[in-house]
């Protein structure tokens, strides 16, 4: 239903040459709060910085007081940049064959993720690493405000039609996801996918208990365990044959450092001779014991707040329920409350824990999102499952005995003794309207509500930009200065897509992990409870999966397309809420099943004791079988390794021997900038066969006329540096008059 | 102590110089229950085959009715073994330098053990891996009983002299283990090793714990779980960077099939066009299900067993303990029974075990043993620790209540009250008993048993040898005949000391381990019932290091020098006890700390169960600390791998800009059969680097003049061949004499 909305980034787009232009990289350059001499000192060295290094630029009006500098790498550069990236690769032991060439090596890349990627390195890499070092909001480039790569339109619209189309995404479609937005993004479908699919069998089933059985049924509880283990063990085996397919399997070996990372020696490795930054893995250990605090924190705060809501709630409603017929706005008091505190309390929470994570001070970004990931699991945590775990294990079975203590006194004469009973099924209610109600306000609040909101702020910032035209057409400029505030006719569309993509919140792909990660635990926590659970998760994810990539494209700047070899660390979460799945499972049935006020606590405890040990000694044998069925990529893997070394033993026997034989090579032939790498490609890079003839790399360096003219065209008359500056003056003069509607002190840059 | 003992395998060497034979394998021929002329025939066979592989022979008598066949591999084969098996190594990444040479290089082997490897391999693989498929007491080959490298003897005294010297074994002596007797042996002397490193916390806190403290300490059985949980994640981080210095890192992946293995299709890999040889995974799994009713059956007959001893002795002693003074002989019948049918039911056991891993049908022996440990261990684990478990949890606990049930209404008439009652304390004999007691037993039946056994067979046998050579001797043989019944004098002591190997068991390594993991499993479970023990394991595993290294040497064959890249399976074994130890330690702490008979059920579960949720929180941390800090052998082994890769580069990108270098190169020089490798060898042959300037192999086939004698004199006269069948004949016609006193119709071989 999604991909026929219009979309707003292809709202100005109709013709489909844009990417013609060939613009790599965009960074948005924000002077608002500058003062214009060092504005424009500060755009002097954004730019010497960027051409220094081999880079092209262009400059255009952002919205209000931003520059949009584009950046287009030489072919030959990038080139460059993509083989020697590969030869790391390599050297990394992440590919087994060794890319032919040597250090003036150019060649085509794959994927459009994979030129985007040494793109993105160039640009944002520090000089050190090899790059620009361009880090957006970060010390010296406070005014680069965002810096991205535009999106493949053609693709990105071509690709949603043909998900849109199919009901069940196929392997070749996550290449097509991994070749536009990188591995880690498709990962995420990958495993959106997979777990969707996973969750047939339990929708099924579900639907089946809910027909022919009682909420809490045994059978139904173990099915869903057994299911969520199995699906665990297989999606760990299914992140490797996926990671081998698109060879990152081990990409977490060759990151570089973060830019924020702060060593205390450097040291000269006495193997390689290379100089590592070092910081002691104790301090490291010690300032991550700031954990544990954390977490209190955490708890205490959210579980403070959640459980005060949760009182107030329980006791208007279910004390003061049939008395307050004449105050019925009073019971949505809590909620309210809850709905105004919760963000703040949030927010605070989720900035310690990002001060933390970079007092942790990781050595690369993996490691840093990891920490971060850990402690927003913590938050998310809390807030998801607390209130189900406090109506299950506290306010139903202990209710009764708690709530006089909690009412005063004076009010308890107000309430009379049958009106006074805590519901067992208040469970179940809990547990649909959170899961389920919960999955569809949580669509709203990731599609409809961003939805809305861009398109009112769209709409003020064309009427804003409109009138800022005119008071810049009014003033006193110079038809060259004119020139520049104004769109050309032929970049109008692009343009204004860009301006777009410069204000779009960056794709957060570990956001949707978590947000399935949190499904899976209602699902493994309280699906007995409601054995509709999972058929609507299914329903819900069907949309989803479709709906983040709607987001994604259409609401999102695009993601660097950082590679990845696993979902990330939510698979530990993954594998957490699986134990304490089937200890709730098992809880859950033994409380529920019958009658709550039987229940005898040694009993009970009992249950989950051996709940713990059945998980447990699953889990074991599950492990034990996956690994004696193998995988086969991992099978084709190792024989494609030995192969390789096979080949390359025989030829240096042969050198040695005295004969040469044909150097066997693997040249990548023709542009593919948007078009996805299909299998065989890839397979032809696995596997270099004397086969494949050697050819002589012949490349324009302009892929197309338009391209060449747009990049040329005013470099006749001025560059990039002087363009900018005149654009500042102009712009910062438009804030200036519409402030103070003065000072023209400015014009002679005009 | 032991190594100033007599040593009987050089009781008869007195010259240094037994090695100069350079016999490089001994394979035993016993054709006792055979026909003669079967006998004869299959002798041929055997010489053909391993004479056509191109190996040298010599044949001498031995024990009885059996032939000691010797076998010498020319050096140029072995030395392009050994070539083959780095190339090997290298194909399949367990070494990442390429070993330079073509398909005839010959090298020197690093260690004595890799050259004996190289002779295993070319003995005992079959012909398609490239061996001459002579496989000891299988199929063919059923007579030839005993396949073994001899006993190095030098280096043998030599090493144990320097170990019974120091107090803690360096990881240079553990190199020095591995390089005379292979990896796994090594690996079990680095676990030892290492355990007893680790025993020394537990045993000085335990002292203090046993003079300050009562016993079933909370604060001591907490210390020794997360020691335990320690030492087992240290253990394994240990043996990775073992794995890497010794270079058998993933070794798993090279093993080939196993003799017994059978397949139900071949299949011709697409990939790198080797044949494969299949087997369903599917249904190997469905064979696996056996060990289900295995282990039941196992439980329920070595239960069955011990609970019946268990409670006639409890009987005895707690009940009718006082009123027995006159019979006091019937308290020993429990123990006597236990002791005479316990081996059989065991015996039959094993034999089922080894039966179903038979028929669960491995592909390789790691697969198969991995198969057999897990059912060794199950029995182990029920005779170690099902007494203690009974007494624990069963016994003492429910003992006043279960008795009377058990004791025939017309007994229970005899018994006071009073002499009725079961002792709290019991269990703290019990755990003494078994765990300290039955140490200095094993010690007995692992040493002393075999080494008195092992003199009188021999002084037996001494015996009876001598009198058939002096029957021999007055029948009427040839001259010819004569000399090769009678060991020539330079040959006496080699011979009989082969004799001796031939006859000995061979060493079982993982027999050894699993008494270490048992050990531990005592200590983990019921350390905290008596503080003393982990001191009393720790002095007992520095004589049972020695006491095993001196059992390899001198009661043992030579164990063919299998790689391995840990202790084997037996590791998951210890991560099990460390779980079962940490619950059983906090039932033992929660049960007997204070009065018995106050223990409530419900109480002591939430304690287990929460025992348990702290084991899983402490493992997951110190798994995760571990992971943080990392190993700086895995740190090294990437950077060389990187450097190695670095290098191949630089040599393809010059040889591609038509310059050539001098190719790196690493020979092996001189010969070092014995001597083990130094650490500075195997630097040099993980850095190729420009600085080993390649030389030309220049090696005379025989190291010694002796040597060269040995191998020649004979081959004037006779061939192995021929000197063999006379040597039956000659023996048959003894052992048939000594039967019937008649029958010379075979004289005409004589």
């Amino acid at each position: 239903m999604q991909c026929k909305r219009s979309q707003l980034f292809s709202d100005h787009t109709d013709n489909d040459s844009d990417e013609d232009f060939e613009i790599d990289w965009v960074v948005l350059y924000d002077f608002g709060d500058t003062e214009l001499h060092h504005a424009i000192d500060k755009y002097e060295t954004l730019i010497r910085d960027i051409e220094a290094f081999g880079l092209e630029t262009e400059v255009r009006r952002g919205h209000g007081t931003a520059l949009l500098v584009l950046i287009r790498v030489p072919r030959n550069q990038l080139g460059n940049e993509v083989y020697r990236s590969r030869v790391k690769d390599w050297l990394f032991g992440i590919v087994h064959s060794r890319p032919l060439g040597d250090s003036a090596t150019i060649v085509d890349a794959d994927t459009p993720s994979e030129e985007m990627r040494s793109v993105f390195h160039l640009v944002t890499w520090t000089k050190e690493q090899g790059g620009a070092g361009i880090t957006a909001n970060l010390g010296q480039w406070e005014n680069v405000t965002a810096s991205f790569s535009p999106h493949a339109w053609i693709a990105n619209t071509e690709l949603l039609r043909k998900l849109a189309a199919k009901t069940v995404l196929g392997v070749e479609d996550l290449d097509q996801i991994k070749a536009l937005f990188g591995e880690k993004v498709g990962f995420y479908f990958a495993f959106l996918q997979a777990y969707s699919l996973f969750l047939v069998l339990p929708a099924v089933l579900g639907t089946l208990f809910w027909i022919v059985s009682t909420p809490y049924s045994a059978i139904f509880g173990m099915t869903v365990c057994l299911w969520s283990i199995i699906f665990v063990e297989w999606w760990k085996r299914r992140e490797i044959d996926l990671s081998i397919r698109w060879n990152v399997n081990g990409v977490g070996a060759l990151k570089v450092n973060r830019v924020q990372y702060t060593w205390e020696k450097q040291e000269i490795d006495p193997i390689t001779g290379e100089v590592q930054k070092m910081f002691p893995a104790h301090k490291r250990l010690l300032r991550q014991v700031y954990f544990i605090p954390f977490a209190v924190l955490a708890s205490t705060a959210l579980g403070g707040i959640l459980v005060v809501t949760f009182l107030a709630e329980a006791l208007i409603s279910d004390v003061f329920g049939n008395n307050l017929s004449g105050f019925w706005a009073v019971q949505y008091l809590p909620i309210i409350l809850l709905a105004v505190s919760l963000p703040y309390v949030t927010g605070t929470l989720t900035s310690i824990a990002a001060r933390l994570s970079e007092h942790e001070n990781h050595r690369t970004n993996d490691e840093f999102e990891l920490a971060q990931v850990q402690k927003a699991f913590v938050l998310n945590f809390i807030t998801s499952f607390l209130p189900m775990i406090l109506t299950a294990y506290v306010y139903v079975p202990y209710g009764p005995k708690l709530l006089p203590h909690l009412i005063p006194d004076s009010w308890q004469s107000h309430i009379s003794a049958k009106d006074f009973r805590v519901d067992a099924h208040r469970l179940q209610e809990e547990v649909i309207s959170l899961s389920m109600a919960g999955q569809v306000i949580n669509f709203g609040e990731e599609f409809v509500l961003p939805y809305v909101k861009r398109h009112l702020m769209e709409a003020h910032r064309r009427y804003k930009d409109g009138q800022e035209v005119t008071t810049l057409h009014q003033r006193m400029h110079s038809e060259y200065t004119k020139a520049l505030l104004v769109d050309a006719p032929q970049e109008q569309s692009l343009l204004a897509r860009l301006r777009a993509e410069a204000t779009a919140p960056p794709y957060d792909v570990q956001e949707d992990t978590m947000e399935m990660c949190i499904q899976f635990g209602y699902l493994t926590m309280f699906g007995v409870a409601y054995p509709l659970m999972p058929l609507g998760f299914l329903i819900n994810n069907w949309i989803e999966l479709r709906g983040d990539f709607f987001k994604l494209i259409n609401e999102c700047q695009r993601p660097p397309p950082i590679r990845s070899d696993s979902i990330g660390p939510l698979v530990s979460a993954l594998e957490f809420l699986t134990w304490l799945g089937t200890l709730s499972t098992a809880a859950l049935v033994h409380m529920y099943s019958g009658d709550i006020s039987q229940v005898r606590l040694s009993r009970l405890l009992l249950t989950v004791f051996l709940a713990e040990q059945a998980y447990l000694a699953t889990k074991l044998m599950i492990h034990f079988i996956f690994d004696k069925i193998g995988s086969e990529a991992v099978r084709q893997e190792e024989a494609t390794r030995r192969l390789i070394r096979k080949r390359y033993l025989e030829t240096f026997s042969e050198e040695l021997a005295g004969t040469s034989l044909p150097q066997a090579s693997h040249t990548y032939l023709g542009s593919r900038r948007s078009a996805p790498s299909t299998s065989t490609q890839t397979q032809q890079a696995l596997y270099p066969g004397p086969e494949v003839v050697e050819v002589e790399c012949v490349r324009s360096e302009y892929k197309s006329e338009k391209g060449e003219r747009f990049w040329n065209q005013r470099k006749e008359v001025t560059g990039t540096r002087e363009a900018g500056m005149k654009l500042i003056v102009a712009l910062k003069g438009v804030q200036k008059s519409s402030e103070t509607s003065g000072g023209n002190d400015k014009r002679k840059w005009i």
